[in-house]
């Protein structure tokens, strides 16, 4: 099955979860495919169509039971197994990262973090003390890390990626603004905040320059 | 033209610009297809297909002029045109995005920030000071901002939004972890931290939980 999925459907997803966790906390117990569309944007077909990789579970007029669609999803993302992560640069993105998950009541979690910056290793953020880059292969291999962040300047990227690939790592989320190369072990993933500009700029009224 | 663009291709299109602008610096006058596809880990006759959009001003075993090709692309995606921005909340996340934005030689810039915290208001990052939130609207208008990108709590994110709407913004680039709406007249881009992580997870190995 793992293949028969897009990525625009894997994209998805998390988008989909997200909102049926909100949606049970407040007491929901079945939603359609058209709630899900109209609450995040997306055409009620295209939401059926992405649930449907994952069997016919929805009931005609009832709709989707919120909680088995939530584990399903997590199931299907691997979110039902313990996943935890390293990041690397404790700039104001990397600490800004760190605050982000520490509200994420989640299996996926930042265990570790890294710095090269003498006066910053050893402090703390978040219960976590920063360690210097030279600890980070015995790390990830103690910890069992199984996905990096790299928020370090782009000169440091590919270099600190190398290191997360020789130690084992399954995936890399690279907030540094340069094409990260791995091999065909490693998922990438390259977060680049102007290319989002630079996309949205498309949709801009077009004006005489 | 305009519709015929698949979201996917005007995606791809900042990523193609990034690294066509880095090779151009280094003194290369022409990229193939497969030298575009190689560096960036896209399939060349998929870059081919992207850039056959815009005309066919490649030639076969020379490939693309790269300074025409900046400049097609700059222009599709309106780059071409100055395009000020704004962005509320000045936490972690807002910091770190205005210093990206710093170092952008670009016709996209950040020309005012803005918080809703006394203690930061009037103080100063990267030459602009802080402005109370009742300013918004107004300087949306008076510096005619273009983009509004958001960093404020999640509770507080439709609001900011809805104000962008009002005050004649043309997108929005949002980091509040909540989906935000918007109406025809405003694109809406969703960046989703948690999002990234759990589509990554999807692409580890299975394991018994």
């Amino acid at each position: 099955m793992k293949n028969s999925i897009s990525n625009a459907t894997i994209n998805r997803l998390p988008i989909y979860l997200r909102y049926l966790e909100r949606i049970s906390v407040l007491g929901a117990k079945n939603a359609s495919s058209q709630d899900i569309g109209e609450a995040l944007g997306f055409n009620s077909s295209q939401v059926r169509k992405d649930l449907s990789y994952f069997g016919d579970f929805g009931k005609k007029g009832v709709g989707y039971n919120v909680d088995i669609l939530i584990h399903k999803i997590r199931q299907i993302l691997n979110l039902d197994q313990s996943i935890p992560i390293c990041l690397v640069g404790m700039g104001r993105l990397g600490q800004a990262l760190c605050q982000y998950n520490r509200y994420q009541n989640d299996t996926m979690k930042i265990k570790a973090v890294f710095d090269s910056n003498k006066d910053v290793i050893g402090s703390e953020i978040n219960e976590l003390a920063i360690q210097p880059i030279n600890e980070l292969q015995k790390t990830i291999k103690r910890k069992n890390i199984r996905i990096g962040i790299i928020c370090v300047p782009q000169q440091f990227a590919q270099e600190i990626a190398n290191i997360m690939i020789h130690s084992g790592i399954e995936a890399i989320l690279n907030f540094a603004p340069v094409f990260i190369k791995g091999n065909e072990h490693v998922k990438i993933h390259n977060v680049d905040f102007t290319a989002d500009l630079h996309s949205l700029a498309y949709f801009l009224k077009k004006k005489t320059p």
